[in-house]
């Protein structure tokens, strides 16, 4: 049953982009494009930058945003500095997410060798419980096996302004996933090269983005078998582009059906452990759920906590728009994607009524496994009025998308059911 | 597949009662009781209303409530004048429910004929579209065939809090709904004595109460149709009591299937009608909904609106209580009511992880047409922690309980499933 992602040859893409640096970048793209691109952070806030900018006090984090290609058109931006964006559902309507289209999700700034697509002293250190420490070079990484999937990458927050009661963290909508193509290196061939040793458990994963404040980098891991699989990749490129400064350059990993959070950008090193990962983004309540259910608002004591690992079964509806207005008798085309963690989507089920019926929609299995599946129906309403899409995918174990979203201090993992409302004018 | 409520003879119950005046009632009952069940009403409210007894002054509307036994025992009280409460559904779990737990719901005050029981000169009246106008005394109203029932009575209005966004009106919760054994006289075995014409088309029912501001009184009515059904009463007596005062003595219709608002309490007054019933409470936005779904918070034009009828499909739980606390391997006993309007309850299932799973309940049909069907299982846990027992009903025409509340204007005919949060410790 399970398709791996096909081998390739792997070209180089580097060497034509690492010399243009940000400042040639900047330049070239000029300051037009720079004022437009602001235009979503409000008018009051374009005047207050085109001041700094001509007394040639650009605020260093704007140059990097601009040098970075962020934010993107259309993007939701929920904050600058960290830089975290994400589209509206519509907008994700595509099979293989553009690049153009993916969400970011940042802890920190985004590391200059990232903007500058600058591969000078890059290393990928593998060291811990290893019988070889090893520092690869790009050139290195590519003599490894190349390996392309198309994989879901999904931000443990995704849906976290579902919750009610509302909890902190960045408010995600439902556009913090995107399936990208990845190509890159198996993580165990890589291990294995370094040799493991017996006393290894887990991975702690590091990254070069250096929070501002001085306080621990973000720094998650995964377990060894995780870390082993064959599906578990450093990926080089994305949808077969150098992988952007915003998307982890030069390396980041693929953990297919984790949490985004497992899948570290700007990898740099990997320190195999001999215990589970203990840094900060591992413990407490970071990407962190209870061990059971609670109840909203409530906060279990910290040791009831476990680390967030795989994502549930979910969905999304890209197409219709939300609101939009149609006629009776019209057909209209509904679409969208379904994924479920390590598991396989069994079926989508569609309701117009508020879940009193259901229909199933045509799924078009994923590309491979870890791609999200795509599902398509037709509908026609008979009667003018207000009415929600909702969609709900079932998996191979049986389980479906709950009605309402349970809920987690942090706001992890929601699932709940995606309702898409549309209007029929007789 | 109908079963009719039994025919029995009547015993006359009024002349034990109708000679206890209001303030014999309240000199026995004193005023120790009374300031005992204002404490809902909370410690200031008491202190203000005990200033006002010393000096003489106790306020007719509390004076009134106290007569009219008001309010009940762990009743939650909406407001006092006029009167309106409703108990939590844990309160709910008998399979008729005790005059002492039924909600209560009046849009004006309760007339001092019913408080003090008061028969005499009373009269109901058919007129309007008949060949023979009537005023018929309570003994003439005895003499026509007794028909005995239980019909669930459910505000139209019962779930109104459950709507988001928020509407107008008083915020019932789950509470107002009841089943009670209802017996008295078919509303069509007094028509057919007066004679309907046949430009006969609709009723417009009215009681003895009064809006203290002037207003129109509070009047509704229903197609002819429904008046000729066999299970339309005129109701005299409420488990077997004479109707209490709250509840529309000496005569109340019960329109089985339909909203409460149908069933005209202090009924005195039968206008059969060559048009539907134009009253206030029969226009525009009251007790009306829309013509098709619209959006929630959205106001359609008057002319989409439609007079609302028959309850949809629903149910309650009534065991356990909202937010029990109980252990792992413990076995928990679930039960609860279901009703549908016009239709019949097919089956109960039920669900404790949001809706992923479900089980069929037991379901124990009702004692006749029209009365709620009663349902049961039982529940183990095998992990702590926070869970919510779903209910959601389906009825005979496969119709069920959405999952979220379909809006309306006026927040009338919300079913949606209901969810009972529980607690369970290692």
């Amino acid at each position: 049953m399970q398709k791996t992602g096909h081998e390739r040859n792997f070209t180089d893409r580097f060497g034509t982009t690492a010399d243009v640096t940000r400042r040639d970048f900047l330049t070239t793209v000029g300051k037009t494009a720079l004022f437009a691109s602001l235009g979503i952070f409000g008018a009051g806030c374009e005047a207050v930058d085109r001041g700094l900018i001509d007394r040639g006090l650009l605020p260093v984090v704007l140059e990097d945003l601009q040098a970075a290609g962020l934010p993107k058109p259309d993007m939701l931006v929920h904050s600058e500095n960290p830089f975290n964006g994400e589209f509206a559902p519509h907008l994700l309507n595509d099979d293989v997410t553009p690049i153009e289209r993916h969400f970011v999700r940042n802890n920190s700034g985004i590391p200059e060798r990232a903007i500058n697509k600058d591969l000078r002293d890059w290393k990928l250190v593998i060291d811990g419980e290893v019988h070889k420490e090893l520092a690869l070079s790009m050139d290195d990484l590519t003599r490894f096996p190349q390996v392309t999937m198309e994989v879901v990458l999904e931000c443990a927050g995704n849906g976290r302004n579902l919750f009610v009661p509302e909890v902190s963290g960045t408010p995600w909508q439902r556009g913090a996933v995107a399936c990208s193509e990845w190509t890159g290196v198996r993580m165990r061939d890589v291990l294995q090269a370094a040799g493991v040793k017996p006393s290894a458990v887990y991975t702690g994963n590091y990254g070069e983005d250096q929070p501002n404040d001085g306080s621990e980098p973000f720094s998650r891991g995964i377990p060894l078998e995780k870390a082993m699989d064959e599906h578990t990749l450093i990926a080089l490129t994305m949808n077969g582009e150098v992988l952007p400064a915003a998307h982890g350059f030069p390396a980041r990993l693929i953990v297919p059906g984790w949490i985004g959070s497992a899948m570290q950008k700007w990898l740099n090193r990997i320190w195999v452990r001999d215990r589970v990962h203990d840094s900060e983004k591992m413990s407490g309540y970071s990407y962190r759920i209870p061990a059971y259910p609670i109840a909203p608002g409530d906060t279990p004591p910290v040791e009831d906590m476990r680390i967030a690992t795989a994502w549930q079964v979910k969905s999304l509806i890209t197409q219709p728009q939300s609101s939009l207005e149609s006629s009776t008798g019209t057909p209209i085309k509904v679409r969208g994607h379904a994924w479920a963690g390590e598991n396989r989507i069994d079926k989508v089920m569609v309701s117009t009524d508020f879940g009193l019926q259901w229909q199933e929609a045509q799924l078009i299995p994923p590309s491979n496994r870890y791609a999200w599946s795509h599902w398509e129906t037709e509908l026609t309403f008979g009667n003018k009025g207000y009415y929600e899409i909702w969609a709900r995918a079932y998996d191979n174990t049986g389980a479906a998308q709950p009605f309402t979203q349970p809920w987690n201090p942090k706001g992890y993992l929601g699932n709940v059911i995606h309702r898409v409302p549309i209007s029929i004018v007789a």
